[in-house]
């Protein structure tokens, strides 16, 4: 099955479930109920949920498996996202094309439920129907993640870094705990749930390492060069707000080469998988990853 | 041990501790860090950690055992009033006695120190040196408490109300949410920590269902006739903020009836405690939690 079928086949079935759960929340039509839905449909591309089911079909597992961690991970994303772009952060509007949580809801409630989602999150995997061990592997590795040595501490790190030009080192160290550590928890997750071995496991964390960088400078380079409607956010916002980029320390085309490493650099994890496991019973099929590089390139 | 000695015998080494987790995150000094600590040791009366704690020793349990999940408390009440007191929420700019996070680090950096707060709380409890039975069963009871269909449902309620005069019944809605819940959890933690019989917990939950609402009919009144040094927050700020109370509802002296008769039933609950286990080899000692109901006796 190649990504574009696994997507079609998996992601809509995923999204009722994951709306399904703030609806076991809170029975009676409201006002968080309503933010908390807006926000969660408003258009994501389930860049996350993705690979974490695609890498359990990949070691040979059950994806259904996958649904609780996936959506906990796409809740605490898209928490992330409305505190993020409320006025005292980054100050944002629009967001995939829509408007941002706290102008349609004002910021108290953009506030409430952005908590309510990343709350929910662990709540979701707490309850789901995995062994306790592993239940506790997931929310362990989550809250790191998402918390302040994980996400928070990269948004810090942000914030801190636009009132200074920084080097290549400080960007890397924003990106990496910013984004980078939403996009290796569900390939760690896929792990866990999957049974990988730790040679496996190795190997797919460097993977989702590379990628995780990938995915950053490809959005500072798509900000100059993308348009509006094709990525769903205002463009020009980092030189707008004087953030250190990529393509603004190694000039665009420098920015472009640097992604373009990343991504042989995530290929060459994939090879390495496809080698230690060729041997086995049940050979990894390492396609679906391959083709999730693939949709990292520009131009 | 009366509950002056069990609090100075136990609070200290729990605190450190709870520090101790701040400090195991982010091992330079740094603004996040200095922005969460500031929040967890600006004074909190540590009156849920203490309630989790009574309730193990009542119940003969290993108090130590729960330290991790009173940490994870703490960690979310602090969580919640830092979000509280945002200029889009509460605006309040005094909080136990000091300003609040927002008015020394600004408004991004308060609403990320409560972010990495509530997300931190789940891996304490998640890391923490406990069955994974026991801490799957935390989490997902902190997690409904904390979350949407609990203390998030009652902000989201109190902001809906601010507009509106309610009734009792509304009244006690935003309580039994907003505050209740989170009161109820160190009782529920502990008979889970301590192994309490079906029997014993259905009482002390009934224990905590009262004192929870009666925590927050004295705060009401308070609001009224308590004085800023003793209380640590400014007074008279639910009339200026027009929000329904108990004494508004009730009168100033039916609001104390109405404490009254919660504590009343709170005692109930204790009593039938006490005969339930009389006849076991180790009676549960009820005194820590009735000197827990005398602490919120007005005047």
């Amino acid at each position: 099955m190649d990504l574009k079928s696994f997507k079609e086949n998996v992601i809509p079935s995923f999204e009722k479930e994951m709306l399904d759960y703030i609806g076991k929340e809170l029975t009676k039509k409201e006002k968080l109920h309503e933010a908390m839905s807006y926000s969660i449909t408003a258009g994501g591309k389930r860049i996350r949920p993705l690979l974490l089911l695609a890498t359990i079909q990949s070691l040979g597992g059950d994806i259904q498996k996958g649904y609780a961690a996936s959506a906990a991970l796409e809740f605490i994303h898209t928490y992330s996202l409305i505190h993020d772009d409320l006025p005292a952060m980054d100050d944002d509007d629009l967001r995939r094309g829509k408007p941002t949580s706290h102008i349609v809801y004002g910021e108290d409630i953009a506030i409430l439920s952005g908590d309510a989602l990343l709350t929910q999150a662990f709540e979701i995997i707490a309850d789901s129907d995995e062994s306790s061990e592993k239940k506790v592997k997931l929310i362990s590795a989550l809250a790191k993640s998402a918390g302040p040595k994980g996400m928070i501490l990269g948004q810090m790190a942000d914030i801190q870094g636009e009132k200074k030009s920084l080097n290549l080192e400080e960007l890397q160290f924003i990106h990496r705990n910013k984004t980078g550590e939403l996009l290796k928890f569900p390939i760690y997750a896929a792990c866990v749930i999957a049974d990988a071995t730790p040679e496996i496991e190795e190997q797919l964390m460097g993977y989702a390492e590379h990628i995780g960088l990938a995915y950053q400078i490809r959005d500072d380079i798509l900000d100059i060069i993308g348009d509006v409607a094709e990525i769903g956010k205002n463009i020009g916002m980092d030189a707008a707000h004087n953030k250190s980029t990529y393509p603004g320390l190694l000039t665009t085309e420098g920015a472009k080469k640097a992604l373009a490493k990343e991504l042989t650099a995530a290929k060459t994890n994939l090879k390495m998988v496809e080698q230690i496991s060729q041997n086995s019973v049940n050979p990894i099929q390492i396609n679906l990853l391959t083709e999730m590089i693939d949709l990292l390139v520009i131009g």
